[in-house]
């Protein structure tokens, strides 16, 4: 089996730097494969590429170096302090495959992803685009985001019409490359753009990472609902320190991530529910983030009875191991002709694309069972 | 269809009562079905005894009236104030139907005990014996205990080698009555009276009604399986008042209930699990109970996470409905001549009888199956 | 000693209705002191106005009964089922001395407060008036509000620039009554009124009872200070039911709530601390609350550490009995004399008039120096 | 003014490895002055001895170098990893005056001490000896203990009958030292050791250093007795790692730090409190430990409520900036002269020596009052 790219926008933050230094770890034998969801004995028989096969790079619109944004997580207590290292001739090659984020959007920066991606493609066998950038605001409708044809009227006109994670997605499809979406932006969830994935046969996954409070929820939400038991208000509050707890502090922001976190329990329950959720940025928690649920729930009779959790966990260490993940059964994908959204990835992403099941069991199984297949 | 007999043991608990009280109440139209399993549309094709098709009565060891204990239990926010009043026939007409617990074991006990069920299931389809009684300690081994030939020939013998809940047991089989033990006492546990149960082609199920920390457990610790996330400690504390507080404070009986709570981690991790747990009788508590638990967390390249939840509930209200499920399903296994454990009914029980699955969703799953086959 | 006219502003709500009957009921003996701080043997020498020396009165917009009040307050789990019967006559005592609350603002219904309290106050020794309705949004600032001269004249060119709290605070002094602001509304806290108090030689406290979340704030900020710990931020969610959950859902009246309730913190730890506070209306939570408190601060050599705090309270069991110490306290001001703010009952409330100590320790010891002096 | 030698009984310990580090680092400019009591402006005018002024030694049982013991810690997450290579040269100088502990009892044993503080006391103006070592299973009664006469008598026959933490104070009074007990061990607490302490004009402080569970319950308890609420259960569940978790999930040993916790409840709120304290080893854990505490307290008219704390702390950091608090607390208390327990000394401990007060907030006025007299 040949190798996979993965090319990473937002390429020098904590996600992806974690994910490149830890697949170097895990290849050189000083990390076990914790949190690698692909590494369990389920997936042993689904000849996905391997750790070995995977060749980093990507875009970014800041540049410092990787090795020194692994120091830098070392610093807040996210990679081991022995981890740089061993691994730094790797963070160095993929330092060296990495490309400037291109200014503005439009016809000439698609341009200018396409040749960095045909160019990174080179002698490898296929690409999977992992966008891990920040959170962008919800993006406005637009007439051009109805069908392909309408988006390449648009576009020849010279407007400007893609959000950035958008237009990655456009430009990854041109390119011949799988896409995922680890954030809630809009990337591939435009009908153009889900047009232009199935006209170029190419899959795409997404959309939002879930590592912490939606995971938690797609697992406790089904036990209400199994045990009949009426969930009357699930209230969330969450602290996040980083570069996405600023982000997310802009009501903007959060405003498409707070929506796919309410949607979880209306899936899983059949019903909407009272509650708000909280997205706090507190800097001095750095990369780590800290979310407290509440729900109120009523049993037999009417007995009102409460749930509370507490979850405080590191985002990029949370999140890195599922964008290798990704990256693989991506990389499997493509190489199997999957066209369009792969709705089986839904295990990994709080507002999953396609059609599949809503709770965390479910999807485990029909993960499983795609991989397997 | 017929009737179904509901036996309690332990027939004037809170529990029981809650149950009896509800079931009126349901079939009075002045409470909702919330908190019971088999109402919901999944189980709707089930043709299960109707609420209104079960006839309570039972045995216990004091001798408060049903109207009392109700009235109790609405001072102590586990009734509605308003619930007693319309329901007061309906408890009436259960505690004509209550037997004392007979006094000491042996032939003669069993033999009151049968000749209780048997007068109770004139005119009954079936009768389903439900041990919602207090906690036993953990039973001392005795050869008897290994074959049902054994045990006849010690009971014969004059000897008293089961101890209370396993004597109901093999009351019931010999009555012709299915077997729920809703407690972690021993119940139907034993090879003699699986033995019995098989020969005498009658159902049984247990043990222990998982009705909060162990329920969680049961769906978040697949979660942590799943994702890969290597769980180093599981540690619980319960807080309890009211009568299984003060039963479980005594190291002796709490400590069957610790094992199958710590036996449902492994069983869903795959390894042993370290950790404590501990049960404290806080009498002010009254019916209302309180877990915390705390999980720490391994995650990628060995960064430490934790996961703490506290659950808040009316033990009452959390069993009753359950006891309604379970004599309806088990009702329903007399019926259709099931014979022997009932795997199936895991999904109510920390520490299953039979060989099914150990997590929460597989569990619904096979229950949902066996209902509707 | 005589008797001490209550006046509560808000006289149906439900902590006016909590405080009447549980005065009520502790007169005849059916309940315990638990709650109220004047009770205690510190308070033992204070010759304050005795629990039978109290004699109830208000205004209130809506005209529920009192009678009906208390038992929806014993739905809600708020009163013992058992209480409304054996003070139904005190509720309706108390009941034949309420008046609507006028409408409109301005010198006619100043006049109507103003004859109302007089009536009142036929009769009895002082009269304090405790409002406890609910929050009004912040108060706009006007020039009126600058001097009781500018008050004077704008009220007789008929204009209308009190909000309602402030407005029941200058009736209060001008009919010779003491004044509490038990809620974060502008009562007397306005330089125009102070003045008119001064002048008329009559007591005020407030404001914001002090009842949940912020009571812990002034006991753990002071804590961290003394032991030199570096609060890095100090998080909050308050979920609310019942009317003040309505009230302060509203972004508006909520920030007063919230401002004062991060003053305790930089007042106690001697700079401003980073962290939100959020109030969110939960209706199923009824007259219940829930304070989750995140504080992440920084021990020796820079280590990262966290408290978490939940509080769960009903809010009006915890508001009533100091509504009582505070009528007590304040009959006594009346009696001895005492003009303008008492610092010394700072106490009771989040952000407390006069200039005293932050801390609850201290406001506990100046508190009994006060009322012992 | 001159040095104060601080004697760190297991000197090699996480306590004590942190304190002469942190002590370094602080005099080197590299670390904030946070977790330190008395580098406070309450303390400003104390003419205490100065950080700089401090020289260290002390006796451990392992003989791990320090400079190896605070990589260790680095990798656990308790030191900074710039902080070692900057204070090396201070912890080979300790490490030059650390003399392995003597083995076995008696006279011997004490004479051994004696010589060790002596030497290392040359050139110094006073030594405090501070023990920081495990905490002791808890000490058998003898009637040596009982005075000084008695004890000499015993020790001078041959007999064992001193622990270890009592046979380090009795050296450091002989030797001319004050002696700190910063664990719950015997340390000074016997009749004839404050006899010899007055005798030899010595002070002596301690037990049991308060950086947690018992911190919190200091400033909590007294909050609830001052409002008068009515507390029915406090419950406690810790969780630590380290050297002190293994040694205090021994019964024995843990039972006397248990007591203390909940004697200062009692002591805040006047009456003894229903609930247990649970000591978990979690060896995960490392050097961070977790306190969870329910609250179940009564309100007004019987309400029932809660509170529910979880703290957060790494044992080391929350130890070490109050060793060097005591150590020249101490010095000071050498230099003035004063003899025998030092009650004033209370803030820092769970069952402080003395007749001092119970509530935190006291506790540090009487301490600063003294440093400041």
């Amino acid at each position: 089996m040949g190798k996979i790219g993965v090319w990473l926008i937002g390429a020098r933050g904590s996600v992806a730097t974690t994910a490149i230094a830890g697949a170097a770890a895990m290849r050189a034998g000083l990390a076990a494969r914790t949190g690698c969801v692909t590494e369990q004995p389920d997936f042993a028989g689904a000849e996905l590429p391997g750790l070995g096969d995977l060749v980093f790079g990507g875009h970014d619109v800041v540049d410092t170096p990787l090795v020194k944004r692994a120091e830098h997580l070392v610093a807040a207590g996210v990679l081991p302090a022995t981890l740089p290292g061993p691994v730094a001739a790797d963070l160095e090659a993929a330092e060296a495959r990495l490309r400037p984020a291109p200014d503005g959007g439009g016809r000439a920066a698609i341009d200018r992803v396409v040749a960095d991606l045909t160019a990174f493609g080179e002698g490898l066998d296929h690409v999977v685009v992992v966008n891990v950038s920040s959170t962008e605001p919800p993006c406005a409708p637009h007439p051009a985001h109805a069908s392909l044809t309408a988006l390449e009227a648009a576009l020849d006109a010279g407007e400007d019409v893609l959000p950035a994670s958008a237009l990655y997605a456009y430009a990854a499809f041109r390119a011949g490359c799988g896409f995922v979406d680890f954030t809630p932006s809009t990337g591939a969830r435009l009908p153009a753009l889900d047009e232009l994935a199935r006209e170029t046969g190419l899959p795409y996954a997404g959309r939002d990472g879930k590592t912490g409070e939606t995971l938690l929820r797609a697992v406790l939400a089904p036990m209400f609902a199994q045990r009949a038991l009426n969930v009357l208000a699930w209230s969330g509050t969450n602290l996040l320190g980083g570069g996405d707890g600023a982000t997310l502090a802009d009501p903007g922001a959060a405003s498409s991530k707070n929506a796919s976190k309410q949607q979880v329990l209306e899936q899983n329950l059949g019903h909407p529910v009272d509650g708000e959720v909280h997205i706090d940025y507190v800097p001095a928690l750095g990369d780590w983030k800290t979310a407290w649920d509440h729900v109120l729930f009523e049993g037999f009779l009417g007995t009102r009875m409460t749930l509370q959790l507490t979850w405080q966990g590191c985002d990029s260490a949370l999140a890195a191991p599922l964008v290798l993940d990704l990256a693989r059964l991506t990389g499997k994908a493509c190489r199997d002709g999957v066209a369009g959204p792969v709705a089986e990835f839904g295990f990994f992403f709080k507002d999953p694309v396609g059609d599949g099941p809503h709770d965390l069991a479910s999807q485990y199984a029909a993960l499983r069972e795609w991989a397997n297949r």
